[in-house]
């Protein structure tokens, strides 16, 4: 006789976070930053059932952000579930800001947080459906390819099993593992980006091409990802990058992205760097008339001086 | 005393067309390629006015898809609007066939046509707001940088000049020139997806993500079309494509171009071939454990035989 069968969501799931830890060793400490949301509670349930078999110390993190009334107590009961795991777990309450906006804010203060915990890896629950959602406003902001491609698997200490699991994966794989999820209410607030991107925006163009935008949209930030990888390795190797001969001879591709980096490394303002800055330095390469300097933000100017770009702060 | 002022958008629209022929000579035939609509006859408008300043030949060629009742009368309406501007004008008549859906099979002939001119250039009117609407279809196919890489600028005789230009300053010219023009009823058909995108869709992402979108979108195009270009350089320069250590040696970004381009030159169905015929060619590469021959549409098959990756047709 077969026992009865295993969800194949939570299959998938297990699957998912055993591939993003092979190269953890037996005495590893694995995180999670826990929401009490359907997607960090099911990696949760997914963790707490490999740590055992993998030898590794498994615990959670619950980041208390305490911008909405009883966040305390959300807080709290994340943890208690959690432990009901088996995973160890600490709630951390952090200050949030007001810097870009009320989720910028609580997203710098969280990462905080991840970035330093003491654990070899910190496991965040975003899924396909996220990946879909960050390319779309991505698309927004403009700012080119970097910001297309999306979320990465891998950036530091952070890791992101579920990327390429579905958003009701996570809670089909929390309702078979008897969990009750918490959902966020500014999930369904219009007033947030995300969420009208989530419940107008996307699911009208799923209507509009057909389906399987979701899907699209996290294949092609994947695709994107690799190719600016390369393609700022290549721009970071380029010598000599101020000489005006050097740069003329540079595919447009690379030599923007080196313009950026001089720009950067001269003190200009990452977050106002804007694309027609860059056209602006551009012509100083590839349409010289002689022009005067070219400002940037953060008090910072190039200008063409004896066949090399010079940057000056005021 | 000064006289009338030119129209902004017209000064604009001009100034667009010559930027996008400075490399012609006087006496080279430029043609527009009009379809009675306000950005091709805003086109249309601006050719007349610089031909006989830059000595170019100029003329309009009207092409009748003969897909709805009445498209005789648009057509020749249109070549006596061109006409009208001083511009010598044809209507061709084509049969539109049934390949990829109707906006597919017309795309196709009209493009049959325009391929094919006796003119140094071939001017198209398409706009930055078509342009967004084309990388937004290019995101629901997901089918890589390239799908969302948009129009080109240039690509053989065609030429879009007002790509930089809103759909709104066509209508500008127009009017500031006294030319009425005509709305193609499929432009308005909600069935038509890229008229969905328009009325529907891209609406929608302007208000939820604060408006810029389309400008974003072509910003990004024009990014993503210099990164794939030099991807797309580097790639067929890779010495020794079929090698498998050479393969297993190149970054995945270059590697996935040149699978790619070993399948298409292999026979495969370029309409066909999806990320996951790529991603299980890749697998020969990187996961490599004695797979059977990968299967790939158009009736080809890869397998790797002695550090080498052999395609065969069946």
């Amino acid at each position: 006789m077969m026992g009865p069968r295993l969800d194949p969501a939570v299959a998938e799931g297990r699957r998912a976070v055993l591939a993003a830890l092979t190269d953890l060793e037996p005495g590893a400490r694995v995180e999670v930053a826990l929401s009490g949301g359907a997607d960090s509670l099911a990696l949760a349930a997914c963790l707490a059932f490999l740590a055992p078999r993998e030898g590794w110390l498994a615990g959670a993190v619950v980041v208390d952000h305490a911008l909405q009334d009883g966040s305390a107590v959300v807080a709290e009961k994340a943890a208690a579930q959690a432990r009901e795991l088996g995973l160890e777990a600490e709630v951390v309450r952090v200050d949030v800001g007001t810097d870009g906006g009320p989720e910028a804010a609580a997203r710098d203060a969280r990462y905080g947080v991840l970035r330093t915990r003491q654990a070899e890896a910190v496991l965040l629950g975003h899924t396909l459906d996220d990946q879909a959602e960050t390319v779309l406003l991505g698309l927004g902001r403009g700012s080119g390819p970097r910001s297309l491609a999306g979320m990465p698997e891998r950036d530091g200490l952070v890791r992101r099993p579920f990327l390429g699991l579905r958003r009701a994966d996570t809670e089909r794989i929390c309702t078979a593992s008897g969990l009750t999820w918490w959902t966020d209410p500014h999930n369904t607030d219009p007033s947030f980006r995300r969420s009208r991107l989530r419940h107008e925006a996307l699911p009208l163009l799923e209507d509009v091409l057909g389906g399987g935008v979701a899907e699209a949209l996290a294949r092609t930030a994947e695709q994107l990802r690799q190719d600016t990888d390369l393609l700022d390795a290549l721009a970071a190797d380029v010598a000599e990058p101020h000489d005006v001969e050097t740069l003329a001879a540079l595919p447009p591709a690379l030599r923007s992205r080196v313009l950026r980096r001089l720009a950067l490394d001269a003190g200009a303002d990452a977050s106002e760097l804007a694309a027609v800055h860059l056209r602006e330095l551009d012509r100083l390469i590839t349409d010289w008339h002689g022009q005067q300097r070219v400002e940037l933000p953060g008090r910072v100017s190039a200008a063409r001086v004896d066949g090399a770009l010079r940057f000056a702060t005021s």
